[in-house]
């Protein structure tokens, strides 16, 4: 099948297939890792179709880590109606799916991002603003009504709530031990609502 | 004083003064732009002698951060007794003063220990582990009994944890707007308790 349609796919799906194989193979490598070379290996097309398609090996690090990001950010969609807790839940399990199944180039991504690649600080902050901004937007549509209000002091503990998934999961996919995946995936989905309560001053 | 002073300082007084002046530099400026000729000019001393005291630019650097990351740990350090909610309060509000006042330099060490420099890694790790240790020894200390039990999920926790309190401190010392000074301690103070309520199983 692979050869027929090979063929018939035009230079933009053929594009984005060969995105979608570089997304695979960032998934085990870093992106130090993943040059023109060992794309156009797997692909079994030559370096100079694959200059052709991407321009420069920094534009096609830049194309693959945004398909990166839109997959984590598709993949870790909540459903789309339900009570808000339990959507919370279902990505929060989706996420760190995502973070098992891809570590190594989500890794290099978030070391990048923090280490002041522009390029990938502005994908990795684009991504981290969906999956945050959503809490925001798509809760307010929920069958059981938004999961905290919309402030400046609510977005800042979002921000910081996400920090601390990311440090956790990436943390306990690299050393799983003593910790379940149940106790695990219990404080992904119970620390947002948790900081939440929390955060709400007392007037004494 | 300074001058009297100086003449009798020893060599490792005259460099550990030097530290000093060179953290104090740090404040206010990344790591690249502390330099040996900027510290030179500020100490009113030859590029040669700094060279004499430090041996290379990396030398430095790592002595000037080293310092910086002792000097966090120690003023951040919490009461040695006490109630456990109210030593963690002190001491967050001194992580917020420290980082107020020292922004850019901390800010550095962050990008450059996650961005994959592995001596500012090694110093930030030292770092963040005598500050989230200290939760779980010292707190067994304390007049109020320890804060949370010492175990791999709870270590998982404090350290996604203090990665939320970094990067919500970072990011509202750098855009502050809405979110007052209180309501950032409170977040600070209540965080830690609330995830460790709420990271506990609920048996059903």
């Amino acid at each position: 099948m692979g050869r027929t349609s090979r063929t018939r796919l035009s230079p933009a799906e053929r594009r984005s297939q060969l995105l979608d194989l570089g997304v695979t193979l960032l998934a085990h490598r870093s992106l130090d890792e993943l040059s023109i070379e060992v794309l156009a290996e797997e692909a079994g097309i030559s370096r100079g179709l694959l200059y052709h398609y991407f321009g420069s090996k920094h534009a096609f690090h830049e194309a693959v880590v945004r398909r990166a990001a839109d997959d984590l950010i598709a993949q870790t969609a909540p459903p789309s109606s339900g009570d808000p807790l339990e959507r919370l839940a279902t990505s929060m399990a989706a996420y760190l799916a995502y973070v098992e199944a891809s570590y190594e180039g989500y890794l290099s991504l978030v070391k990048g991002a923090q280490g002041g690649n522009e390029t990938l600080r502005a994908i990795y902050d684009e991504a981290r603003a969906a999956l945050t901004d959503r809490i925001f937007v798509e809760d307010q549509g929920g069958d059981g009504g938004a999961l905290l209000p919309d402030t400046p002091a609510t977005r800042l503990l979002v921000r910081g709530w996400s920090a601390m998934a990311e440090d956790v999961v990436l943390s306990w996919v690299a050393a799983p031990t003593g910790v379940t995946r149940d106790e695990l995936l219990h404080l992904l989905a119970t620390s947002l609502p948790a900081l939440v309560a929390a955060s709400t001053p007392t007037r004494q």
